[in-house]
């Protein structure tokens, strides 16, 4: 009866990725005596066939290290010459493995249930620094990333009031504004500006005018993917000044020039970028992460396969690959419009 | 038609109580035009009608400072000689006040339980570091307690490596052990001790020996709360060697002798004391109240008097008194069994 | 006998200038029985006489306080139609005081010294977060900078390692590389490319190779007054590729490119910009700030005009204006080599 | 022509060591072709012939870990049976190695001097994390240290001030107030006690009193190595109360009640301990270290034996080991009474 198991990381890293490789490892070691490999560099690892050992003495002290010592790449596993589903059940046939568990974001979601569907033992674990998988509350790394853009914030906060200036940041957030929401909250800030919501830059500009009137220096969170909606495409924002500019640099670039034409205001860009994703995960993600590494080796003991496990409220659950990626979770209108009425 | 309330702080401070004030009166002011004023010094002040305006200007840059600008106290509103529901009714009918928000743990809760029953108006919002309020997932506060644990082991764990050493460290928790159970896990403890679970100091010993021999450095996290089952009572360590010793200092400081005499390995003790309730909040922290003290005035303005405000999953929910102190939240055993099995 | 004197602080802000504010009145108050007002947004109020009053009570709590309570401003004392030492004589006439303490970089003691020259009573304090003045070993604000800076580094490596990516991370420093220096080096940076020493890109390249080749991720950190010497001038990259490109944001984002181009390694840029100059002072600049604040109000009652307060060493002295604009402080060729021999 | 050296950790921990090991094997290496290994846990290790490798691979990502490689021990170089300098000239001649590199405080420096005058090629770094090595302005760790401590001084103050307690905060530092002093200062401690200087409890409790009628909650940071005059040893506070109470855990605990008693303040007590000296170090130590460790290379190049390594101002210097022991770095008087002034 297989015991051994193979763990691959894909798609963008994420603090906790790590832990949750410590969690099963420790877990599924004691409780249920298996074995673990990891696949290097994601699904390529796998698809090639490429694994370093994982056991106790390689996971030692991991829950607090960032990134992922299994590395991790856009591969997929369908990709040619040597993918599909065919080749990778050959790979672990080989290597001797019973299953996979495969820890990803959406991409990695529906590459999994495509292999599920083509007879491969393979669950997943959630991972997404945008926090935009409706399976679970909250996706590990998501809570180091709010708490980086948050001091971020707290120090914008004192240069923008010596100088008076209006700042903006720029956070993570391709499709969902959680970080900048999450973040600007709790920064304090006068707008944030999400990619589930249009805001025109005359409403922007009567933020930050307003903020200036009652003597305090404007701080303009914004995401992303955040879009004007004057702007025609995401590379240019014709049709603000008549003609198409170049969209070079994230979108703070685009604003901070805009919010200083009209305003008048002193304005300052800043793209918090990279820093968001690296780094010693918080206490929060590490505990997270854990919980989701050591409930996974209850369900490949379960051989429950073409599941997830997730989070809802403070229980680890498991849903199934459809249900997780039936939603793309994005902020809410209402939660949304709540923190709206105070901007400005 | 009232529109006009008074907030309190009461109890032990926690990260988080500012954000709740000034989310409170920036969507209350905003969207409800209401008023606010605060009680100095928790159930003292309403009790005596000491308080201060609140208005935007006031909580201009709340969210990130700790403590309470409102001070707070162990004082209870039906204290002597001027407490009571009456004497509370003429304070509040004296300062044109409509309802009270009480901020504050379980002790708050069952005083405002009182209060409404002998017909105040007033609603709750959840406040325990501790995180043993049953009403909700979460009680802010608690996040950046275990943060702080956190670091603090991360730091402890260099130190005992260098030096081969046993370190144990005391966090809070006098009736439910989630902060060493979160900090715990975050940290990698290998032992995590808490009120709920009796270990002996045989057991202790023989997962801190097991440790050694794996060439590592032990690293034990202690709730305050927690009691070896061989003391006889919480002032003691009778029976572990024959004597009555008097207990000074914490937990902590009772077990670093004993591990060290048992296991002969050298052993440290610290106790992380106040500095875990005090300072910056983290960004969850602050969003969490912030969304609490938000939905505090749409409680008010539907004049739901006699429920809390609470964490649901990602919502925030309301909960009647009766239900919210129906049970004290600790730490279930299946939780603590699960991580308990890798300690060691 | 005048015992008033004006503050302002000026130029780009730093963490520390409060805490320098804050030593001086406290100590200037108990020792001396000084008198202190704080001039608006630097020069500009002390040429418009617009003034705070400074005292014990304003100056509570400030040390941990990024920024300036003062705020700052590019404006010079000699600019029309109301500056120059006449004007400002007549000021400090009208307001009562009996001279300036004006904190601030190397345009402030220029200006300082022509307005000591032209008969105003006044004293620096050296400001720079580039640590780039001669008169003092190091300046407040740039111990917080490199500490910012080098946890940047920290993070961006776990990231760059997950995926095989060379990272640049630009810091501060336009005309001195201290801060890319000292976070380099902290952060064991592969590459440290600063203002006075132009490196090459096939050199830099070298240096990612080859890291890359001992299977490492390459860090390179560059600080945003570095000049390829390909580059025909700041706006351009022409040379490199014939033809010339527009410079659009900071050298990094040039950097990343032409780092990918030639070496086929991933690269990507971050600019940490304004977080680097905001938020909390580390408690090495709030000391050295309080130090110099203290010591302003012994070189004022000694009536030390034309002297600025400075650090050598651990001691806290005293440099005229002179010496301290004699020599501008970059990085020795000796001390950029030492560690230049293990980049790669 | 001896190329090869051994380095070895003695005495308590701090945050740099590593750093210092990584900057000597990396530049040495590099520059000079020298080999390096690692005598295990201080002394111990060079008495017994106990050693690791240190190459450019194991130190790789060294300058951000805290504590030691090596390990460490209290076990000095003439301890029985097999200590002496003899003997240690036997080990280092069985494993071909020209000379050794102890990095240590006072301690090691003593024991150093005398293998040196026994014939022994050494060389040293100093390191105490109090600060109190007068060969060298600063030790690094010690920055690290002032850093913890300052952020424990802010978490502290906010509780303080909402419950309106007097907090009193315990940081190393046995023979020299160094940590004291400078994390006082930066958290605008309103009493620092240093084992330098004496104050009387009633001088104490007379600040305290001062502090709290000016509406604010007072802070006293206090070094372990403070005795109050009216204690008539370190193990008793004789004298304060007409009887021997016995001393138990740090000075805090037992000014607290002490001052609690006197003034009628409610008063806490913490005892930062250990977390001071581990975890990451701050960017400015591991400069310094790393700084310190390259040097070092050069002076075994130069076959400089007998000296030490050392911070003057802005450079690294040599100092004899008679030097470097002559004096004992304690807080000067005037550094002293220059922040006195300014307390209560």
């Amino acid at each position: 009866m297989g015991k051994r198991f193979g763990i691959l990381t894909s798609g963008g890293d994420c603090p906790g990725l790590n832990a949750v490789i410590r969690g099963a490892v420790l877990k599924g070691e004691t409780v249920y005596g298996q074995e673990f490999v990891g696949f290097r560099d994601g699904w390529w690892g796998l698809v090639h066939g490429e694994v370093m050992d994982l056991d106790r003495s390689v996971v030692r002290g991991l829950s607090h290290q960032g990134g992922t010592i299994l590395g991790t790449s856009r591969f997929g596993p369908y990709q040619e010459p040597d993918g599909g589903a065919e080749n990778i059940a050959k790979v672990l046939d080989r290597l001797d493995l019973d299953g996979v568990v495969a820890i990803g974001g959406e991409g990695t979601a529906s590459a999994s249930k495509r292999l599920y569907e083509d007879g491969i033992n393979i669950v997943g674990v959630p991972k997404t620094i945008d926090n935009d998988l409706d399976a679970t509350d909250y996706t590990f790394g998501f809570n180091t990333a709010v708490e980086i853009a948050t001091e971020a914030i707290d120090r914008l906060r004192t240069t923008g009031n010596s100088h008076k200036r209006c700042m903006v940041l720029e956070v993570m957030g391709r499709h969902a504004g959680w970080i900048a929401l999450y973040s600007g909250i709790a920064g304090g800030a006068h707008a944030i500006l999400i990619p589930e919501q249009p805001e025109s830059i005359d409403q922007i500009c009567a933020w930050v005018t307003s903020v200036k009137k009652r003597g305090r220096s404007p701080m303009v969170v914004v995401a992303e993917g955040f879009k004007l909606p004057e702007m025609s495409d995401a590379h240019s924002t014709k049709g603000l000044d008549g003609f198409n500019r170049p969209r070079l640099g994230g979108i703070a670039e685009v604003l901070a020039p805009l919010i200083q034409e009209r305003t008048g205001i002193e304005t300052r860009a800043t793209v918090l970028g990279h820093i968001q994703r690296g780094g010693v995960p918080t206490g929060f993600d590490r505990v997270l992460a854990t919980r989701l590494g050591m409930a996974t080796t209850d369900l490949i003991a379960d051989r429950g396969w073409g599941q997830m496990v997730a989070l809802r409220g403070t229980d680890i659950v498991r849903v199934g690959f459809d249900e997780a990626l039936a939603n793309h979770k994005t902020v809410p209108q209402d939660q949304y419009q709540e923190i709206r009425v105070i901007f400005g």
